[in-house]
């Protein structure tokens, strides 16, 4: 499955995005305004207008849960993937009513169900900000003050745009800090399920076909954009090709893939596989294992830990695809080989040699640093829901007491709205599973900490795990969203007076971690922020503006061609059929994963098993991608990404031509099974546009 | 495919036949005279009795062609692979009607037709000679003695035997000499073809294909075995379980794998990564290129050279897979592992050391000597088929003269009549074929050994590969059974006398080839055999008779579980089914080695998709088992090996119990096929014994 994943340990331990110094094949993962012109019409005799990149563009949502997808009819029809929606079906299920194992499907608008706190965005505007942003920083600056300066005009910048327009407006930084760009974003609160299948066949296989092919999902779920209570009418959206694109041809994914790390340096690459990976691999091993043993508890918890678990061997199928790649001699010799490229060619010109060469060691002595800080950065924090909703409280009163410039970005003006949507969401907190989640993460942080670790003793105060676990899950008062409200709007004096378990641990917690990202910032992150944007110089300098910058989960453009590859000794076919699906679920005698819902064998008759069921492009993704559509040459909507095979993961770190696929649910299996198989003729009738 | 490969360079330079030390899981291919007993009663609770033994061998058929198969009816119904039959298929073709590509079905004895050239072998007898042969050799023998004096007392056993029973008598050594054993066989020549489904459907998904699973191939084939002109009357054949064998579920594989290299020293693995493997595959990859050239040229060249394509095929298939494992660092060090083991008892013990260390050496020296002369070795030779023929009446008529124990081995006593058989063979020969692919052998030898290497000289006499090659294919009568049958009946007279250009060829090579098999069997082949016993004997101190010999096309039986496998980042079912079939055709749009037969198309409606159609085991086989019987606990019929998987493929070297499957047609299909695709309802009774 391609979704964004949530990353604690990782995320903190990549820092600086790299942009990538050329792009082979069908490689990369473009930004609107500067599509591959060259290769699309050197390869593919094909030339976007810019009434096609526009079209494009504002037909693609973003998922701000962590996935893509698009407009598909004129009455504000989104679709996406049941693994994107599968968060927001699980809020709005209820120990009565399971939306996520039994799908839903709203006959009219009026059946149509609010989603629990599901925010879209449509990239509305581009504009290149990068002299703005760089005239700030003035010569003669030291560092801090430099980042300050940067700060500040980027949430200058954002603040102003936001009121000009009322649009969500973010500052984004392209290629290291090469490229400064305000993109501006229509937000959507009000989505509305319309139709959802059963967990069984959107996730056919389950965790073993995961990240595989050939596969046979419908990994499909469907949304509609209110505005004042009405289906939004929207100019730009996709028309529906239920043929589907043939072998060999040429397609396009627009979507929102999360983050790459390419063009990391090589001892950056090296740090991933020798610390932060194992690491990481590790703690998401138990935290799967303690979500397990709960599930195995009843059906209830089951349905609970359902969601978590999914993520859980998500990540973790993905970071071992991941770390095999890092462990592979020829991927690391590539790398290696692009490295040394770029570096002669630097060492070889003098000026160069002079404004560049530093940054290479500046990056050695911050991951020496990571290196002996890992265990700390990563293990000084305490899982909880409810936690996480005092720190935001914490962090909210003492943030917005300052300049917006200066603010922690959740709480800059252009975000606060997003913050303050999700902090008040009513999605279910399972108390009992968050009590569980806390002790152990307690107990893991105990073990590589030890008790008389600084962050440990201020946590705990004396208390064992389970205590510390129980009165804060228990007699905290933030499961109920309006004393979430109640608090925020009591501004600071309410906060500070609290005395609610979860707002105190987070007043003690909030002060340290202040402390750490701020030294952090001075002696890692800031070197190497500044290490990685002359880099970022060097390689423009170097190779020019021919590149693509590490995905940003901003909208990007990919490229490629529908077709099949070498697998395990034979060859992948391009696509896979409703004949395969029933193979699989009867080569496994219906068992484990692989059963079929009951309506799949009652009216077997009546299904074409040639449809085609999902199908592969070469196009470049990664999580986040998830929920994109692939569209032909003409933009017609072709398929709806889901997934990269196993060959693909290596992805985050060196692109790989030879068996990289992106894999799609097939345009035509989307409507033939709304059409035979789940009563929604009125739903396929609107995407074909009858 | 798992035919047995017939590999000129290959087999040249691999000498010896090593046993392995110790058997884990369910690895290895075990004599009648020795099954595991210890571990199928611990693993599956399983006790082979006498009678169970001695069924499943007698009803078990060796196809002297290079594969094995199984009586299935009272009335002498032989089954094999499709694979195994497609010489003989090819043999009884013309231009007018192509039996590999359209199939057959006799619906009576009478419709059933004659193999050209076929010979079945069924395992009458087995008697330890160890000690016959071993007394033969006295102390103080010189080496060249000794061999002399063990290949006499060999050919006088065979002789006796042959003489009093009337059975063909092959006296076979296993565990690299460590013991000798008289094996008879009951032979069959008069074999007559019953039923073969067409090649793409026996053969389904080609070259792509083959070696891999999931899988969907009807890959077999029917005989009748004759005597004095009528079906001949079987008291052992295997009933029909026309329901398989579940998943989990204990099965054997009984049948004839041609040749592995698991315990060759890890000096000879390495020689066989870095010389013989690299060598190999380059001349295949020539010879399939020349074929493939001629193949081009139309219809009826496409039809000659299919059945040569096909091998070579599945031969650079294979030996990729094997050269894989070669360069797989794991299997090398789990190789190294077990030498060091080995070697490191034997020289923890005083009196094992003095006996056997030295062999390590001495097989190091012949391993020197064959890197010195592997050119030599590979290219000095003319391929023919019409050579071939002259080279066997040039032996001959030198041979007969000899007494027995002192002949080579095809025309001893016990051999001589199935020499004559395939020299008289009615099979066609592809004149033009055979001209083309004799230029392109002159040419490589000429660039391997240069046109002033002595053999090359004395073959060329001057001429060019091509004017040779076109004297040698186009002046001589050999293609005529009848002209080969005068020659022989003519004795050394005649063949001396002869101007053929064939014949004449033949008298000029063959002395060259004998000075240069004398050399090799002083100075390595003889030395490798002498050091390769003494290992034997060695292993046979250190570990004890818990172990399984190398494979020598003599019959074994394998056991193993019915199971799948993790696969390529998900799990391989146990097995597939029809709807497979179908969905791998659709998912090609019906191209190239993807289509299928029309019936296949026609009758859809009356197929049960849902019929299993292959399954994998653990059974642990090799090429040359094409064709064997899967059977159950209780003996009966559940499935026709015919394939291992590509992670099977490493297992000539090292077997690996994680993903090594065997690849079967379940007995499901064959039935289902017969009934509902093939019209041949009274075959499928005759296997139902209804």
């Amino acid at each position: 499955m391609v979704v964004q994943r949530s990353m604690r340990l990782l995320l903190a331990a990549v820092v600086g995005i790299l942009c990538v110094s050329y792009a082979v094949a069908d490689e990369g993962m473009w930004t609107f305004d500067n599509p591959p012109r060259t290769r699309l019409k050197e390869l593919y005799g094909f030339e976007p207008t810019k009434e096609w990149l526009d079209h494009v563009r504002l037909s693609s949502v973003r998922f701000n849960d962590g996935g893509s997808g698009a407009f598909v009819s004129a009455d504000g029809l989104v679709i996406t993937n049941h693994h994107v929606a599968r968060g927001q079906l699980q809020k709005m299920s209820s120990p009565q009513k399971n939306y996520v194992a039994e799908g839903f499907y709203a006959r009219t608008f009026a059946e149509e169900l609010k989603a629990t706190d599901l925010e879209l965005n449509v990239l509305f505007g581009m504009q290149d900000v990068t002299a703005r942003v760089m005239a700030a920083v003035k010569p003669g600056m030291s560092t801090k003050e430099a980042v300050d300066a940067r700060k500040a005009v980027m949430a200058a910048i954002s603040k102003e745009s936001k009121e000009k327009t009322g649009l969500r407006a973010d500052v984004v930084s392209l290629y290291q800090g090469g490229e400064y760009w305000l993109y501006t974003y229509k937000q959507y609160t009000d989505v509305r399920l319309v139709m959802a299948p059963e967990e069984k066949i959107a996730f056919y296989g389950g965790d073993a076909d995961n990240f595989t092919y050939p596969r046979y999902d419908l990994d499909m779920a469907f949304f509609r954009v209110y505005e004042n209570d009405k289906p939004v009418k929207v100019d730009h959206y996709f028309r529906w090709n239920a043929a589907g694109a043939a072998d060999g041809e040429l397609v396009f994914v627009s979507g929102h893939p999360g983050s790459t790390n390419r063009l990391q340096t090589y001892a950056q690459t090296e740090y991933q596989r020798d610390v932060a990976y194992p690491m990481t691999l590790k703690t998401l091993k138990r935290r799967l294992a303690v979500l397990n043993t709960y599930a195995a508890r009843g059906g209830e918890q089951a349905r609970q830990a359902r969601g978590s678990i999914f993520g859980l061997e998500n990540s973790l199928k993905a970071m071992t695809g991941e770390f095999g790649g890092l462990n592979d001699r020829e991927t690391m010799a590539k790398k290696a080989a692009e490295e040394k490229d770029f570096r002669d060619r630097v060492m070889a010109n003098p000026a160069w040699k002079a404004q560049y060469a530093w940054a290479w060691d500046s990056i050695g002595v911050a991951i020496e640093r990571q290196r002996a800080k890992a265990a700390t950065r990563s293990f000084r924090s305490v899982r909880s829901r409810l936690l996480s909703f005092a720190t935001t409280l914490v962090q909210y009163v003492e943030e917005v007491k300052k300049p917006n410039g200066e603010r922690l970005a959740p709480y800059q003006d252009a975000n606060i709205e997003g913050t303050k949507f999700r902090l008040f969401s009513r999605a279910p907190v399972y108390l009992d599973l968050d009590e569980e989640q806390c002790v152990d993460g307690l107990r893991e942080s105990l073990e590589a900490l030890g008790p008389d670790e600084p962050f440990m003793k201020a946590v705990l105060r004396g208390k064992s795990p389970e205590a510390l676990a129980n009165e804060l899950v228990r007699r905290s008062k933030l499961v109920d969203p309006a004393v979430r409200r109640q608090l925020l709007e009591g501004g600071e004096q309410a906060v500070t007076a609290s005395d609610d378990p979860a707002i105190v641990l987070a007043r003690i917690i909030e002060p340290m971690n202040r402390e750490t990202r701020a030294w952090e910032e001075k002696n890692i992150s800031g070197l190497i922020t500044k290490a990685s944007e002359k880099l970022g110089e060097a390689r423009f300098a170097v190779y020019g503006k021919t590149a693509y910058p590490d995905a940003t989960f901003t909208l990007r453009l990919s490229y490629g061609t529908v077709k099949g590859y070498p697998m395990n000794g034979t060859i992948a076919p391009a696509k896979t059929t409703l004949f395969g699906l029933y193979d699989r679920a009867y080569s496994f005698d219906m068992k484990g994963d692989f059963d079929l819902p009951q309506r799949y064998l009652d009216r077997i008759g009546s299904v074409d098993l040639k449809t085609p069921v999902n199908f592969v492009s070469t196009c470049d993704i990664i999580g986040g991608n998830s929920g994109s559509p692939v569209i032909n040459a003409k933009g017609e909507y072709v398929g709806l990404i889901f997934d990269g095979n196993i060959e693909s993961l290596p992805g985050r770190f060196l692109y790989s031509e030879k068996a990289n696929r992106a894999v799609s649910v097939h345009s035509a299996y989307i409507i033939h099974s709304l059409r035979t198989l789940y009563d929604a003729a009125p739903l396929a009738d609107e995407l074909e546009g009858k």
